[in-house]
């Protein structure tokens, strides 16, 4: 099969033929018929993460997988109801299954994960392999499109997951103003789910480009702010103007910036609640006494689980989302990765085979 | 002032002459612009509470208040921002302000609570006093009908604060199954929020009445049933065909008869969330095994204190709430309590000044 | 092996010999060196649960299961950790691995559930297989006694489980007082998950028996009341007597007899939490207007899953459980099945081989 | 009286004579039988919050006030239980009664709050005005300290507040590792209920000074480390050896400094809570990816409001609380204020009067 594999840092992919992988027993084979690419595949390659985990060379990148079931191992339950040919989505982080975050569902903050996308085998090749309790079907008679499926299991996963925190969290509601904080791959889903989750909540958009912002508009944000060349009490002013509330109750922040965590800081409420899921900068530099004395909570989330991605799937199904999305061969996924590399691109871009 | 007076259980309401009350230097005095009718008038007037407490008579009826502001005590804060002839909604469950559960703001259910329409003064008058911290401002500029903000303070908030509760609790959102039992005055209200709360759960009202099924259908709800004549295998294949789902993860009961609450049972999925508003009945008769095995959890849910009702006021404010009225004048008070008695009302009755 | 089955309703178990059971890929072969003997042992074979699930005969009761760890399949993962000869207790609740429930860890309340000691294969046997996802290895070093770590699966789990809920949901702390409601075999552990969960809650006991009763107390509760032949006034007034408080800010209920839930719900302080673990009765009667009034929250809590029991072991390894055993051979197992149907053990019977 | 007062900043307070202040109708007023002394109180002369509020002078501090009825206003409801001569203690953060957060409770993060030892009157005088809704009675029968109720309202009650948030987080339980960063005048009271709240967690303080750390083990702590002169992996390797997990579940940070901020966040486990109540520093400055990929949860946790206390003062009653004092007179606050400054007070310092 077609793969486009990682053989080293700070060098292209190399697209090559490798051979299709066996299947085990409690496994799924699932054809690749869309993967998303994510800003997270830059950052492999650049070696954002080397100091955290040092991944065996060569990897077969792509976490964000819809595909076709090809074929079904011989211990996959059958109330699962999976069929050859069925549609599905893959959940990503795998898990050790045996650890406390394993047994309460979150395998993808388990320290013993295993995600496709980040070993030998990805959603940049024509195969991959799913054991079955990370594959969830879609319900085939919707005619969903590939390209639209691929980029929930990340971009659209990872936004919900953050805002159903800030949701259980109590933090969002009538009269809450809730800031949304970059409009690229994830954010305009956040945009989406802060509507659909918010209970009532008005729903501001933060982005420097003004393309983004007008996407953000059209997406049902109640209100956008351009941060483009503007400080800190500007930007307060602004939100003051525009909504009558110059500080923010909940921020979902999709980029993740040194700076826009200091802006949203700043501009939070008592008792806000600040949730980071974009990885765009590396740290984090804010006032301890506002933190402590207004009771600000700071919740970092992380991409999904198998139930947060059902109910993606469900919306999806119900029709809630809408996507915003560049579709690109497998041929071209190292321009593409140039173009996501330096914040050239609208929405998301996926690879379709 | 007029005041529509109770001066014995099981007769109509007087109409009379009374004086209007002295204003402390911490109250609000409002005059009444419009009084909502609630089937709690009726119990009240027929004794059901009587067991529960003793009130002495006459008392003035009417817990859902709206009405402008007419004089300010002088202890009253600035900060409060209330000025001569604003319009206000008045938060009904008053409490001992010394009890845990005032100090966390549920003075509605402080056992030493004093209720406007309760007590010597109420709803059905011309003016009513009203302590500051139980007053909200509602904003001026949007000139909001008085008949309808009246009805928010009970009819139009405690399914608001149930609501939640089952929100709160994460029994709904997306691929869940959630009942709206009841489209009376509260119900129609309930199908709303369960859309604008929901979070993505699909809404099915249930009720006996067709005239009530299409209300609940043209608010919103995904799919309606009325449970006339029908058992509970009936109800439940009829769900089934409905949903594709045969059993309800969460339900929130603007009822409480004592059958509609062993229907609601007998529906629960695994982990099911129940929550009862309703007072129609007055005993709870369920299966104890499939309660614990399934892990039900039963939700009593009263009122709603001054955050909830702001919440309402802010979706109200932000025109996401529909109403169905039928307004009267305060000569027409006791047929419009005849007719509530016997279920005849569509929505909500108000008394309009 | 040896084991004890049910082949009829109503009648007692046969004790014979059955071959040990083939070994999966996944699972462990467990030499049960403890079962304990439950209540619902006798409800099964009285058929109880024939209404709910019909269970193929003829099956091998005990759920409550220590061992040893025999022989280990081939996919089991190293990182589990298990050698052979290893401590180790059963998680008793499987699931499809499939549902929302299972994927949340709480495979206990999974509906497609396959559960040893109600299959073919149970603790009343000398091997059990266990899938490893259900095994929880218990510190080796420490020498704790197989008949105190075999109701800890069961007896020690279910009213933690329980306990937690009600501490989760913010009904306990100082100043609240806490009903623990039956001193059987869950019982005389909730006395003591009270005091240890409680965070300062004072605990009360209830039972009838009273050298149950004085068991609580040796236990840690702070007062005990017998209920025998008492009125729920007379109850109600000895609790005020006893603590200044007339009223229950939360129970836990080990038992489930209608007439203690009827009390139990007749003591309850406003915003209380009642939890019901106990399955003695089957049904619940209780009265809907305080309930609804008073803002009750009533929670099903069933058994316990991974994490539950993994916690409880942790508590046990720390030497903060005690327990109340009576330690009984194989052969005996129809004699203490009948001494449990009628009431006459204190604390836990357990088997051991 | 006499009165202890701050007429400029990075001055000794001056000792002086002013008048009792006339009581309102709603008020209280309280002879102060004993203050505690805070490290906020020197940062207050020093000038750390002058940024944040321009507070007008001069000011008389201290915030955490324990008295006796002394005179009760004509409107304070006879149902508080209020008499002459009570000994009571004061909820030191007044609110607004107006708004979202007064109306849940949570007076002490109002924006509009008005503070005892924040403005012209406080604990270092021999009478303060209380509002009756910020006084608690305390059961004068049980004859307690006034030296050991003062630092309940603020050094005793921040930590409570803080760890209840990590427990109703979740956080805290069996098999746990819960780290108490400071053990200076709040960390005393953080190891104790780090043990009455933590159902079980594994309790380690940590701290520089070794007379610090053998309090903490007095008090309860299950381990304690030194981090004196210390690596970040030093500790982590102490932490291991001690524990046998080298990652923290929970920590309350009772310190504040940078560094300890840096390493806490270092030693965290994946689904961590850390909850800072400190204030020593006025920065945080942490890693991104960790926080984000690890679902930290970072909780700000500020003092505490009347039903914190309200459980606080009743977990004294019950006498479940020790000490750590060091009591001066009221002649002596400017040179404990210089010891507070240096950090040279083991404990809490209390004036009485």
């Amino acid at each position: 099969m077609r793969a486009a594999r990682m053989h080293e840092y700070h060098k292209p992919l190399i697209l090559e033929d490798v051979p299709v992988p066996d299947i085990s027993a409690g496994e799924v084979l699932v054809k690749v018929t869309a993967a998303g690419m994510c800003r997270t595949d830059c950052q492999l390659v650049d070696g954002y993460f080397r100091k955290y985990a040092d991944l065996p060379l060569p990897l077969t990148p792509g976490h964000e997988i819809a595909g076709t079931i090809e074929k079904i191992g011989s211990a996959v339950p059958k109330i699962a109801g999976f069929a050859d040919g069925d549609q599905a989505v893959v959940v990503g982080g795998w898990g050790d299954d045996i650890c406390r975050l394993c047994h309460e569902g979150n395998t993808q903050i388990c320290v013993h994960g295993k995600w496709p996308g980040f070993s030998a085998y990805g959603g940049y090749s024509e195969y991959v392999l799913v054991p079955f309790q990370y594959l969830i079907k879609v319900d085939k008679s919707l005619n969903l499109k590939a390209e639209e499926l691929a980029p929930m299991t990340d971009a659209g996963l990872t936004p919900y997951r953050g805002i159903k925190k800030l949701r259980d969290a109590g933090a969002l509601g009538p009269g809450r103003l809730f800031g949304v904080f970059g409009v690229g791959g994830l954010g305009t889903y956040a945009v989406q789910y802060a509507k659909l989750l918010g209970g009532g909540a008005t729903v501001v958009a933060f982005a420097r480009n003004q393309a983004k912002l007008d996407t953000a508009k059209d997406l049902g944000a109640d209100h956008v702010i351009s941060t483009k060349g503007k400080s800190q009490d500007d930007i307060r002013a602004e939100l003051k103007r525009a909504t009558g509330q110059a500080e923010l109750d909940a921020v979902i922040d999709c980029a993740g910036a040194p700076e826009m965590i200091q802006l949203g800081f700043s501009l939070l409420a008592p008792q806000a609640h600040y949730c980071s899921v974009g990885l765009v900068g590396d740290s984090i530099s804010i006032p301890l006494f506002p933190f402590v004395a207004r009771e600000y909570t700071y919740h970092g989330s992380f991409w999904g689980n198998y139930n947060d991605l059902a109910e993606v799937v469900a919306l999806v199904q119900q029709g809630k989302i809408r996507h915003n999305l560049k579709v690109a061969n497998f041929e071209e996924i190292n321009e593409n990765l140039e173009l996501l590399r330096t914040g050239d691109i609208l929405g998301r871009a996926v690879i379709k085979f």
